[in-house]
């Protein structure tokens, strides 16, 4: 069984990674979306075990101790980590697992599995960046401020990144990412098995 | 102006190159096909400057000594190019360029021009590599024969390449290729600039 692929999507606060990687799984339904485990607060309507699970900071430290995430990091002082078993256990079994996460963290999943395929979604300016935090109106001013800093500093790592996804529209940044995962699922490195098959009378298909 | 990308498409005769490189071009008009030299006679139906420009021996020695070719290889006694100029030209008015090319002379591209984008396109079996080889007619048996000995050499280097396309369906092959071209125009290598952009204030649509 070949391994599913672990598709990493990140980018600054505000640039609509979450809306993004909602509508392309839409798109494609057999893509396994990770939930992540967090220390910081529900924001209204958020479910636990639907976009994060919510820890306590104790619960969280053990899991750290238990070597549980394949990356946490801390963002505007609250955790967050990728449940590692869970994740693995997905790519061994064939599915092909998405992880929507924070920069930092990002970076450290490429560290520990680098067949990970990272994209960096981006807003169309700084402006329209600082105009949709605002609008997120769940956020003081000194939280939308800090996370515009957090941004331009984020923005500088994207060439650690593999791909970058400029989203203006949800629907086309989605589709983008999409071709991509297609293409990567072409990638020679992912398929050197296939001349050997094919050579000793093996139909590839 | 951004380079446009070279799009190089490779693989043994009887893979459906040419079919799938016909469906993407209808899919992306905007794709730029280049037209290969060649000094082998034209089948039923080839029109000069169309498929190919049918050389003499003579005149494509010529251009060769005037270092007018991209690449250019002898597969089975008949010489085939790809002309430098219009190319590069090409890309360096920002058009992405297809070449659909004998396998020695994609690697030979590759070598010059480290960003183009290498496919290859493979049959489900060689068994139906040798049906499709002997639907097509214009050949004597020996000929075909010596197609499939040189198709197993040429399987043989698709490790030298980026993508593998499994050509089963000539829709689904050529919708393969237009997402990796267009995951290709998404790669951080390719957007270098995009971080200092808008980190200046620009928008970066």
């Amino acid at each position: 069984m070949k391994n599913g692929l672990l598709i990493v999507v990140s980018g600054p606060s505000g640039a609509g990674k979450g809306v993004t990687c909602k509508r392309l799984k839409e798109l494609a339904p057999d893509i396994q979306v990770s939930v992540s485990c967090t220390t910081r607060d529900p924001r209204p309507g958020e479910v636990d075990g639907e976009a994060y699970f919510f820890l306590t900071e104790e619960a969280f430290n053990e899991k750290i101790e238990q070597d549980g995430f394949l990356e946490h990091a801390v963002y505007l002082n609250h955790q967050y980590g990728t449940p590692k078993d869970y994740v693995l256990g997905m790519l061994e079994s064939g599915r092909d697992v998405l992880l929507e996460i924070e920069v930092q963290g990002a970076l450290m999943v490429n560290a520990h599995y680098p067949e990970a395929i990272l994209m960096f979604v981006l807003p169309p300016s700084l402006e329209v960046l600082e105009q949709r935090l605002k609008k997120r109106g769940t956020e003081t001013d000194e939280q939308t401020r800090k996370r515009l800093e957090m941004a331009k500093k984020e923005i500088e790592l994207l060439k650690s990144y593999d791909y970058v996804i400029k989203n203006d529209e949800i629907d086309k940044a989605a589709r983008q990412m999409l071709a991509i995962i297609d293409a990567e699922r072409c990638a020679v490195k992912r398929n050197l098995d296939l001349s050997k098959r094919l050579l000793q009378g093996e139909n590839i298909l």
